[in-house]
């Protein structure tokens, strides 16, 4: 079948892998040296011959490079951002050259604990070392390197995404033009740092977790990582969302039969989503990437939130979700604050959603047009 | 030493148990005769020649009957409400005769999961029956029976305790003056109902549950337990008070170690809470209770809202937190109009806290005033 026919939107699209076979491929903010290194990516739309229309979009906990576009004219789910990335739309392939990759630590082609270690040939396990956000955005930056891209256009990203926009913004502040943050914030609350707790300690204490050695084995703890992704899966959805989606209604019944058998609809609906997660994500990479985000705290980055944001030269484009109960709208106002307090370019917008957190990946219609005529203001030199 | 010698407050009290020998000894909601059954109780106070001074106490889903004062002189800690009972407090043992009991399908007492089964002499573990809030009421109605009160001068209770409230007032309207529900609910939310199958999900993935039959085992589902606990804690606070209390500070050290010792303070007074909690609550009892308030829908109990509200007799105080999010101020609102629009004498106040759910164990101070002068007006005919 001819490459993009007949499915919609971009159409079929392809994985690369940069791989780096050098032991010290990555110095990691720990001070650790890392290698060889992969870095999976895809790449969607043409680079410009001046190179000036390329963005890079950054992915949530649990999303991947596969951000668009069918693997396959079997897919039956294109990428995980393919309402706002293609032809015509907010990401319009047809002006912007679009990368995404898959993280540090991740499970889905990039290293991450569950890769080969070179020193034991086995899966690293807990000896893959640490990583934080700013060591994403440096393995980014070496994609980005490798692509010759000298100035991205912009770096766009939700949620854990966007804590590697901001981190961009100030490390390397002469390599983006723009940066989007949506739905994200400058450092977890103590309430998203105790969520992410439960979720290590239910996979920590499945005893297939197995201090991290289960690769290859029959056992995998499955019933860790589902528990964990349910507890994450409320925190992604409002309350009013839960109520309007399922109410108190019962799952397979209309009156109860006074046994455990009796399961509401948001119960079979958190158990069915924790299971099929397990069948996508690696427990290891669950521990490792949810760290990451506990540790990052943009507004300490360099001494305090003025002088961290005085590094940035780009322009901002902030959005949050007034239902968002995990990112919260009124972290998004501080970072909106001082961007302002020190004369930076900020574009801020709540949008008004019952989704939750998860409304960045929902939302699309009001987010696509606000990321729209931002991009082309940009592409434009209007910003 | 002498009985409240010393000590503050109401000072030593005991613990009573009703045993009812009898094999229908209560019928439950799902229409199964259980028996025997085992009532563990505390009362405080004097019981006036008219019987007119009585309080039942309805304790939330953690709680037991020992709501005040001390067992004995070595106690570290008094009942889990001694702020809010005892001479010269809201509940003025003083003025009241106060009575509180363990819930059915509880772990301190009275009959539940860990009781003996007589027909196989084991623990019952989940040959336990299913119950419901009505069968916890009914368990209370059989109490109070016995202490020979005909009719009780106040209900009160908070969170799930509140819940058995609300259904008194409707079972046996005759058999309460007033009904005082504290950051409680007629139902709880689709997320409420979510995170009650996270903790109950935990346990019984923990092996160490095995099928409900752990007891007398060496071990026992410690971590499961402990992983719905710390899920129930986060609830049970406000994002406010957590950032307050705990905001992002380390553990044990100024900076980050880069390993999985790492840890923020919230997270280790998350374990820390758990494992205190493991040593005193039994992981089937959670899974029973938890149950029971899902189940609950005060709104259909008879029919609709209306017709439930209409059978109602006593007036009403209402309580909630503003910060509460768990037992939000909405669902308190929506029972309070109802009750306004059916012509019941109701008092509402929502009160300014930043403490969560948690806050009707913590702010006594306003809670008391407005409880003590309630209680007053009743006794004094007021009401």
């Amino acid at each position: 079948m001819t490459e993009g026919a007949e499915l919609p939107g971009i159409g079929l699209v392809r994985q690369h892998d940069l791989y780096i076979d050098d032991k010290n491929a990555l110095t990691l903010e720990s001070g650790v040296a890392f290698g060889p290194l992969n870095i999976r990516y895809e790449c969607y739309g043409t680079l410009n011959a001046d190179k000036s229309n390329a963005v890079l979009i950054v992915h949530a906990f649990s999303g991947d490079a596969h951000a668009a576009g069918y693997h396959s004219s079997d897919d039956r789910k294109p990428g995980w951002w393919d309402s706002m990335i293609g032809p015509g739309k907010a990401f319009d392939t047809d002006r912007y050259f679009i990368i995404c990759s898959n993280t540090l630590g991740g499970c889905t082609g990039t290293s991450g604990p569950g890769s080969i270690n070179p020193a034991s040939g086995e899966p690293y396990a807990l000896d893959f070392p640490v990583i934080t956000i700013q060591d994403m955005v440096e393995t980014q930056r070496i994609l980005i390197d490798h692509l010759g891209i000298d100035q991205l256009l912009a770096i766009a990203g939700g949620s854990m995404g966007g804590m590697q926009v901001l981190e961009w913004s100030i490390r390397y502040p002469e390599r983006l033009r723009t940066a989007i943050v949506i739905a994200s914030t400058g450092r977890l609350s103590a309430q998203g740092i105790a969520f992410n707790a439960v979720g290590r300690n239910a996979i920590m204490s499945d005893p297939h977790w197995n201090g991290g050695q289960y690769y290859g084995k029959d056992q995998i703890p499955r019933q860790g990582l589902s528990i964990a992704r349910m507890v994450g899966h409320i925190t992604y959805l409002s309350e009013e969302s839960m109520r309007v989606k399922f109410g108190r209604r019962l799952q397979t019944r209309d009156d109860f039969n006074f046994d455990f058998s009796d399961q509401f609809q948001v119960e079979s609906y958190l158990e069915y989503q924790g299971d099929q997660f397990v069948e996508r994500f690696d427990a290891n990479s669950y521990i490792y990437l949810s760290k990451a985000m506990d540790y990052y705290d943009f507004s300490s980055r360099y001494g305090t939130m003025d002088s961290t944001i005085d590094r940035s030269t780009a322009s901002f484009l902030v959005i949050s979700y007034s239902s968002d109960w995990l990112f919260p709208s009124y972290q998004s106002k501080e970072l909106v604050y001082a961007m302002m307090r020190r004369g930076k370019d900020v574009s801020y917008t709540e949008l008004d959603s019952p989704y939750g957190h998860d409304a960045f990946l929902l939302e699309t219609g009001r987010q696509e047009i606000i990321v729209s005529s931002f991009l082309k203001s940009a592409m434009e030199g209007r910003r």
